[in-house]
């Protein structure tokens, strides 16, 4: 298993690839960097050409930070495609991305929101863009839990605005309760269940001393696993609707914007909203 | 994978491949297009030459919308089998196709009916087509529900007029039976399991951070859904006992003309029933 | 999938076959037509072929419609096993299948007997054939319990005889299991259970849109299913127990015709019994 | 499968293969024919082989019966093997191999007992030889719960002389389980269960229409699985208890018989017990 | 499978080995092939060879009874490991190992103990030998007890003497649990599951008539054997307790002498602990 | 299998390939062989390579103890990893590890502590390194809790500093939880379970006599164990609580000590936090 880059790396890669090719005086190395954790060395170096291909394209003499976030997102979903949407399932798609966006902004310690699209990628009909400032290598309970209410973000702006609910959440309840399950089974998050492994991890390397590898828990056990995971879920979603209500207005200007433009950037976001960056989680340490 | 063309992609494609084909003056590129999602290019080039198979078997010097019809027909559910069908059976068949027809005109949001037969084809003895006026990439949950009342309006015909049940509805309630277990454990449209995921996508793409890999919920879940499944369809096969109920001649006059016919298109179903195509779901929003 | 003849398509092709053959006067191809269903068009030409056999054996010159009966019954289940056989296991057998055909001419809606032997063929020690006047496409609740009461009535026959139970009656409790359990579990024909699917097809076309793909029902539906089995099981037992002790002399008649000449056809039996085949079922529609 | 022939078929296999063999006056291959169903035509050569040595061995000029069913067990168990067994081991062995003869003698039904012996054989410390004076094709429960009275003779001759229990039961109790199990899931012999078929049949015949060749049923309908084979079980060892105590006297006789002669052939055991063969069971009709 | 030599075979295939090699006078063969049951003709050839080279290398002009049996612990468990042990694990061990070998001699039935060793071998960090005075080829239930009673000996006196538990019996649990499995689910020697086999055997000659290939018993049963196999252990653990406490100076003296000369035969341990060989079981007949 | 070297054997290999090496005075190879449990001869040659290096890299003349200690990080863990994490972070982690640290030092039992780092190392953002004084061949059952107390120290340690909790001890709780479990089903520790093994081992050498080779116990005793987990769990959660908060002083020196200077030795720890090495567990006999 070889090491990805981290940040750092990522920006010393990007230097590299980016020495022969005119920049616009927008480009921020850093950010781009700091947008693509997960990316290996090879993926960088594609998308830069990529970006390049892009700028070309546009008959442009130099690469903009667009046309490496456009690169970004055709690398991780695939190309664009012209869907004929109906005007209707637009708008439920803007107010769902919407959702996700507003939660990304709102809830403290989520992740920057960089983008938000309507416009049809792959098997998304429309994304919302979230990456952490930095590498994180830990994540606290209430990080989990900030990623959860945005997840749900795009079913509870629907059945606030509609009223009712759409299968256009099927990734996203599967994402959150993945999240709530690990937190409940194998990151000790639940009192009810306290410090006990409950699944094993897939990774080789943990099968350690001691270990029966094999799992084997009560039935009992499967209703607490399952109460818990129901009760992270639910309580998030509680969450979300208190907050995608408080922000209603917000949530309007957006999903106006993006039925208007398709596509915006952080900056944008922050203008049509008139919202902030969330505050980041406070790791405070207790008094004693 | 690749991406199947939606109406436009077909409408343009049927466009290509009938450049040089005679057809009649009623033939309807967009409606084919329309009737035809899932189709691919190949798909149609292939369509194209079973209507004129057709029309030239018929010696007809052009290809009628009909032509275009019945090839569809054979291309999707194999070629006409000429079985002898007692009367008896025949009568039933048409009182089944003819319960899935007046709920695809009565049911809110049912996709339009274009076609409705008793001639057997492959497996089926009697088809019912109804196909959605544009491409959907979103269902609602009361769309699934009238597609659900729709799949089992065939057994309610035949427990109205005969008063007791026959092993056809085999392939319907297997069809509802799945809407409904995915609406409850993949969609999140049931509130005693809320926004839980509670069967693995075989996608492998959504195989995302933070999943076990492994489906493991407590034997009160499983009961808990299958509750909730049982209800879905509980509560959609009464309604379409209501709503067969009440429009019961129009059940007997469509039955009668399929006895007499065998087969019948969207216009001559609208004649026969004096019923209009289902209303379209209001997407309307909340008002605050 | 080749789809088989139906039953003009076999007499068809029996005709094809017997063209340059003598048969004697009492064949009646159309009859034969009618008792083959599930036979391919080389199954019904090696049938010709062995009812040729067995006349030139017996030095006839001609093929009898007996001839016809016989290859049939080796094509199928194999050659006649010369077994020495006690009295009294003979009389059992002779009980058993009795107790068949007896249901087989009583219960209304129950498939004509053919033919009953207890002459000993491949595993079988004795046979009841019982075969549709027509082809059937679609089978009622109240055939296929025709059909379960018909499978239980050789162990109800020797209940009655004996008081007492033997193996025999392996093979018709499994085939009564199992349509019961199709019944319940498939054909939505439980009202506790409604119209939902609880096993899944063996059929790779019904795999369509929605289904996940895995069987998951909870352990409370598991015991209603058993139940919901076992009452269907047991109303056709205590059905089968009416019956045979209503028609106890037709019983014994039929035992004894069968001790006597081991085999009887359709004619024989109704001589023997004095009995008329079995009221159809009535298909009437529901005054409203 | 080819099927094995039946006591006639052995018969006259045997009259071809001993034809020019010098047999003693005692020789009845009827009897043979009759203690060796399972055999195949090469097996009853084998078997006349082996007997024509065993009598050379001994330096005989014809062949006895004895050598017949010495022969008879060497092919089944495989040779004699000579072992140190304690003078205390070979007591409990013979109450235990007395058990299972005198039940074989005192339960009406039983199969008569051919041979009982203490010489090890094979991985088996003792054997008794029970076999059926024809060949049967049918089994009545009363004949079924016999053989499991009979299988469970060994252990409870053990209970009853020395008060403890030993391992040396342990084919018993399997085999006289599946006995139960099968009465009970697919011989329709228990009551509580009914007609229903609750395991499957390995048998790929039987796969008929309509099974879902899948097997599940609820933990309620195990547990009464469980119920009713121990029931079975219990009445067994019950009347088995109640049996050899009545019979204590005899089993003492043969037992220390067996002790002296290691091995006893039919007669043998008539006239050590003055017991002569158990009565055939009643296969009367009901009187109505 | 070839049937291992008894203890005359091992004797005979001695001699025939030890003719050409000197032996001491304190050479007891037949003791030798008594405490080796299990080993082939090739297994006591080795024995032979590695009992030479022993006492070659102790530059001894022939082979004494120590020399056989330090061979015969070797070829079974290793060769010796030279392992730093501290005085504290050492002492433990004595205690562990004197705990088994004391209940040895006090249990009635258990096998007589020939060697008791604190020296490592293989993974073993200590060893008690138990062997029969001959082959047994029947257990009784005491005997069976006596067993676990004996294994459950070594964790017992590791209680008595420090108050708390280690690992070092999870070899001894592991056998003891699968002896009282075996009583419990094989050997009909739990009266509230009675005669019933409830799992399979893994013998292919096993498998005769009736066996459904399958297990599949109720939770309920289930419950029942976790519960019998619990008493059995726990009578058995609190046995071992009472005995062990009785004999608690003989454990202290031989655990003493372990400590000292890491090595006790049969006579050492009589010698040490004053005690003598384990009554046998009483294998009396019940009065009447 | 073979064995792998004990103390002894390590300190010896160690002799042999450090002969031709400059050492520094401060290199004690008896702490380096006590350190290093579980390494074969070829990975003692390894390391002593490995450290060479590292002296050389830094240019120095000689191999410090610290180039060993070094070494054997990189080969057990993977070379350093340089990872921009934040300031945050790091404070966490550095409580995270002196929360292990600690109780390394205070619970009654522990493995010395030898080394603390938040140094990240493949997968491992920082480690608390802790080895027996002497190869251990018995664990005890307050070892073991001890080892879990320790192992929850991380977390703990963040629960009590920050009041919440983080994914960062996966691992140490599926450590414990295997530990936990193992002591309740395979060792005997759990007193409501008694001396019963409860899953089987991998070991095939332990598939003696009487196993039935297949793991099989019931929901009450599955919910048994889970209790019995649970609870050794929680209460060493608890005294990891008492302790940490007890010793919050140390704990904030010696996260302050790694905040500064990112690596510590024992003696290191000893003067940063004032604590003395755990004491020993009293191996105390029981008095009479």
């Amino acid at each position: 298993m070889v090491n990805l880059p981290d940040k750092n790396g990522r920006e010393a890669i990007l230097k590299v690839h980016t020495r022969n090719v005119p920049l616009a005086s927008d480009v921020n190395l850093q950010e781009i960097a700091s947008t693509t954790p997960g990316l290996s060395g090879a993926d960088i170096k594609n998308l830069v050409n990529e970006a390049a291909l892009l700028a070309a394209k546009k008959e442009k003499d130099n690469i903009s930070q667009k046309d490496f976030m456009d690169a970004l997102e055709k690398i991780i979903l695939g190309p664009e495609r012209s869907l004929i949407i109906s005007k209707e399932d637009r708008e439920r798609i803007a107010y769902h991305e919407s959702g996700h966006a507003i939660l990304g902004l709102v809830v403290p310690g989520a992740d920057p929101v960089n983008r938000v699209t309507i416009v049809p990628r792959g098997q998304a009909l429309g994304i919302t863009y979230q990456r952490p400032v930095s590498d994180r290598y830990n994540y606290t309970e209430s990080y989990l839990r900030a990623r959860i209410i945005g997840m749900l973000g795009g079913r509870t702006a629907e059945e606030i605005i509609y009223g009712n609910k759409t299968i256009g959440a099927e990734n996203d309840i599967e994402q959150a309760t993945n999240h709530a399950r690990m937190m409940v089974t194998r990151w000790g998050m639940s009192d009810a269940l306290g410090m006990v492994q409950l699944v094993e991890s897939n990774n080789p390397y943990l099968n350690g001393m001691g270990g029966s590898g094999r799992r084997e828990f009560s039935e009992e056990t499967a209703k607490l696993i399952d109460q818990e995971v129901y009760k992270i879920i639910n309580e998030c979603h509680q969450e979300a609707n208190i907050l995608l209500n408080e922000y209603r207005m917000e949530l309007n200007s957006l999903a106006a914007a993006l039925m208007d433009k398709e596509t915006l950037d952080e900056k944008e976001i922050f203008l049509v909203t008139g919202l902030m960056p969330a505050h980041e989680l406070e790791n405070k340490k207790v008094l004693v």
